[in-house]
């Protein structure tokens, strides 16, 4: 049947009852794609059957729906004409994990980010009402999603329009790791009278069977024909269909290509540790010895291994939700009052938490460790997630120290550090991953602020970099033979003026490397110190560059941009033969 | 009465029956002093009874008090030992029109942007849990703030949570404008048992009489013994003992001493417009010309002077509440869906949308036209509301097109080239207050993306400024005999190599002027151009340092950072000097 399925005007030649059957074959080729080819997984068992209705009862030639964060879209992908792209979905040059504007007439907006979705469709139903169009406006949004205070700040728009919006609740009590905030709770015991929803002026249905093919016709063809806002309320099961995932749905989130790679699996050398676990262990350490220590995560528990710290000293850690500006204020108060709060957030989600760094954290001065994660390219998860930005607007606010340790011991050294800090504010950004030594464990050295490392000593050209991408310098100029000096800065704020001048005064030829925009970042600073001296030598800077930068491995995305190995020892020889 | 209350240990020597007539003082006195010297007037005539009881019952030397958008804290300044700074308040040098960390032990969190006091209040609660402390940590916040999705955040996770706090909600209808969401519709209707509060698992009572002494005493005594969240709803009026506040809550919500002055006031020249109105005015012209235009505000209808669309076209304008995040993708929302969104934010509160901004609308390249309001120095406002940093955290994203109008006939230009501009998103960046011209419209000149203005021919020394601060610059050169090569770059992104280019060729010395952090900003990418050229002369960049900048006037502070017709013309003369 699911052979047919070529555009949703095909779903809708079936009758009710072959629907059934349908979404046995969706989740059959869905399960064999993503397990072969990696991708977001669960999310998208729990919704097949509401995508399926959705599809079977409007028309999104003319409707409009927006998936909130994205990678519950792949059945709605699947439906829309893109079944033969999920070979190459979130690799370079294939299909998105996310809904793409630009990708398919059905994508009416890109989520990748949590809570935006009653935002964007609500825009678009006020300007429907603008023009007298009377079509449905449906956003689809999970209960975890529903912690994000935007969302709430849209419902809360929402319920004081007259807008054609319909407002599925997809409530799986689970994010990536379990949900713990009030309304999630409230959604177990949500009725009639005691009801969110309709405190905010909204209507509400539900709460029905998400999986039940028949309650979902009647609620959404009911629906159809209500012209203002609506909350509709369904329960679904995360991983449905898939019994491993139904069982272990935090593990089952998401599934990675690499990991059922079998060659990989039976090495015996030791492989390095990821970031993650090197940041979570090491916090362990440091909060055994020192009360004041206690970990903050925005609902990523896992994904940045908070979780190592949560399961020893569960009242030590505080997952607040998605809800990335109220970590960092709540991590504030918790310094004010004596605390040595320790805040992880991924790069691109610290965004989210702009103002509240500037205001609340450094303008105060507070010592909060803010423990910057998936900082540089992140790979299949693309442009909505890379850590591109990062150095740029954190740079700019006073107060902060900023440190970009290069390896796995260099970020402990600095999480050592950072925790007896007394200077303020700190930021400790490192990227998504493995990282390059085979033992995590070092002797820990103590770091002095403002301070780089001369990792190599060389006579024809200087490199500075910062960050792990200065791994990438190191393996580009192995071989060559002590012409390259190289220094990993470590510090972006304050940064190590007098080692700069230092290679400045030396090398008539620079390069700097980072894995972050280039604008106003860290190669921006040294050519501005270099510009201020009346440097006349010539300074390379490797880096992003002012787009936004697509989906593919970490491998391929730094081959693209010149900042691997390969492309690091290629800008070096150019400039070598220039003269 | 008040003469005595020199702490708030003063206050509990009072009785009950006294607490009225101190009230009365207190508004005496604060009436007098705000209208002389200016400040935010109606939110703490709101707040009076609160404020004195808060200090009766509770212990703030060891109880926790967070006020929300702090300009509602002045009573509490002046209850805790603060009367005599009551003539320097907002001033340079002066207290803080804001609850000020270092200014006073009872100030026990900075707070100008608003929403953000229960994340505070729960991590200070947090902390005190697991320090096995007993006290109490009390947030006062509006129901305006309560629109904030963070402050949402703060309730869902306290909800979930034991901590000590008690959440004091200040019901007053009003932000600076009218109220306008569904929380505060509801908040007129609320009961036992249909309770927004309730279903986040939070104990509620109210709503009561927040002037009514008796009332106020009995609540906070019961919650004084309650060791769980619990929310207090008390009903306040905006400007309360004030009549003409009373009556006109919107413009009563801050008195400025300039208002008052009566020496500016019968004046006969014709005066320049505020940016603001030039903003609103022109949006309605061009609203009137183009169906698609339409405005959005997050909360500022006044102060954006968005109110002057919203007065002619009701439908057309949207007042989302204190809630930024939302505006923005909101708009993007509105855009995808066909419509021409003008959003005005002010420059410190977008850093609350910093990552809608990059991914709801810059990634997707949706045409939204933000006019970021209060960029640059705000005055009596402070660090938290200076517009410092918008430059560096905006130039960082990819297809944004970024201009900064130096006056209002240039703001002009740029909005109608905006409202037609098909390259993608749109940042117009302007001031506070007024412009230089004596009429605001102006024959509209065609902008051209990435092009600078040349207003002055010089031959000795470049200056390149952007925005509103090249009309210091104008009044520093005007009597320096055209040795002064004077370019409104105007463009922040796509800058204007060419011509810059052409500047570097052509002076050996160089001054860029902006009233904006230096570092990531407008001088930085002028010195990185430099630095690509090999630019051997000198570039000296003015603008703001790597600091919070204070209260103050605007004239103030622009001369204390060198950044007035004076700063600029000493810099020209030691320049000049030096060879």
């Amino acid at each position: 049947m699911l052979d047919n399925i070529n555009d949703p005007s095909d779903l809708k030649k079936l009758s009710n009852d072959q629907l059934p059957q349908l979404c046995q074959e969706i989740r059959a080729f869905f399960i064999e794609k993503i397990l072969k080819n990696g991708g977001h997984f669960s999310a998208n068992l729990g919704v097949v059957e509401l995508t399926v209705v959705l599809h079977y009862i409007f028309n999104f030639k003319i409707d409009r729906l927006v998936w909130d964060v994205g990678h519950q879209a792949y059945i709605h992908k699947l439906l829309t004409g893109r079944k033969k792209e999920f070979e190459r979905i979130r690799k370079l040059g294939g299909i998105a994990g996310f809904p793409k504007i630009d990708e398919s007439e059905y994508d009416h907006f890109g989520t990748g980010h949590s809570s935006t979705s009653i935002s964007a469709i609500l825009g678009m139903a006020e300007a429907a009402m603008l023009d007298n169009k009377p079509h449905k406006h449906i956003a689809v949004i999970g209960d975890g999603s529903l912690t994000g205070g935007m969302a709430f700040e849209a419902l809360n728009n929402l319920g004081a329009s007259n807008a054609n919006v319909l407002v599925i609740i997809n409530d799986n009590q689970i994010g990536i790791d379990p949900n713990s905030g009030a309304i999630n709770h409230h959604l177990n015991t949500i009725n009639e009278k005691i009801n969110f929803f309709k405190t905010l002026g909204l209507a509400y249905e539900g709460p029905i069977d998400g999986h039940d093919m028949n309650s979902l016709i009647h609620s959404l063809e009911k629906s159809r024909d209500v012209k203002t806002p609506q909350i509709l309320h369904i329960r679904t099961i995360k991983g449905k269909g898939y019994l491993p995932a139904e069982k272990a749905q935090t593990d089952w989130h998401s599934v990675s290509y690499v990991k059922i790679d079998p060659s990989k699996s039976n090495t015996d050398n030791p492989k390095p540790s990821k970031f993650q676990d090197v940041f979570g262990h090491t916090l362990l350490e440091l909060a055994e010895k020192d009360q004041r220590i206690v970990g903050i995560t925005p609902a990523m528990p896992s994904g940045s291994s908070m979780k190592i710290l949560m399961d020893a000293m569960p009242n030590r850690v505080f997952d607040v939700g998605i809800a990335e500006q109220h970590a960092v204020t709540f991590s504030a108060g918790l310094a004010a009052a004596g605390k040595r709060p320790f805040c992880s957030i991924y790069s691109s989600f610290a965004q989210r938490a702009y103002d509240q760094i500037i205001h609340d954290v450094a303008l105060q001065n507070i010592p909060v460790v803010f423990c910057i994660d998936r900082a540089g390219l992140v790979g299949a998860d693309g442009p909505t997630h890379h850590g591109s930005f990062d150095i740029s607007y954190l740079n700019a606010i006073p107060n902060l120290t900023i440190v970009s340790p290069m390896d796995e011991h260099e970020l402990r050294n600095a999480m050592y550090w950072a925790a007896d800090f007394t200077g303020g504010p700190v930021v400790i950004r490192y990227p998504r991953g493995l990282g390059s030594k085979t033992n995590y464990k070092n002797e820990i050295q103590p770091l002095e602020v403002g301070t780089s490392r001369i990792l190599q000593q060389g006579d024809k050209i200087g490199i500075i970099s910062i960050g792990e991408i200065g791994t990438e310098v190191q393996k580009a100029i192995k071989d060559l033979n002590n012409t390259i000096h190289h220094i990993d800065a470590r510090f972006i704020k304050p940064i190590d003026e007098n080692e700069i001048t230092n290679t400045l005064r030396s090398f008539d030829r620079i390069i700097t490397v980072e894995e972050s925009c280039l604008i106003g970042g860290f190669g921006q600073q040294i050519k501005n110190i270099a510009q201020d001296q009346n440097y006349t030598g010539e300074i390379t800077s490797l880096g992003l560059p002012d787009q936004f930068i697509e989906q593919g491995t970490r491998v391929e995305l730094r081959a693209k941009y010149k900042l691997d190995e390969k492309g690091i020892r290629r800008c070096i020889h150019a400039i070598m033969h220039k003269k």
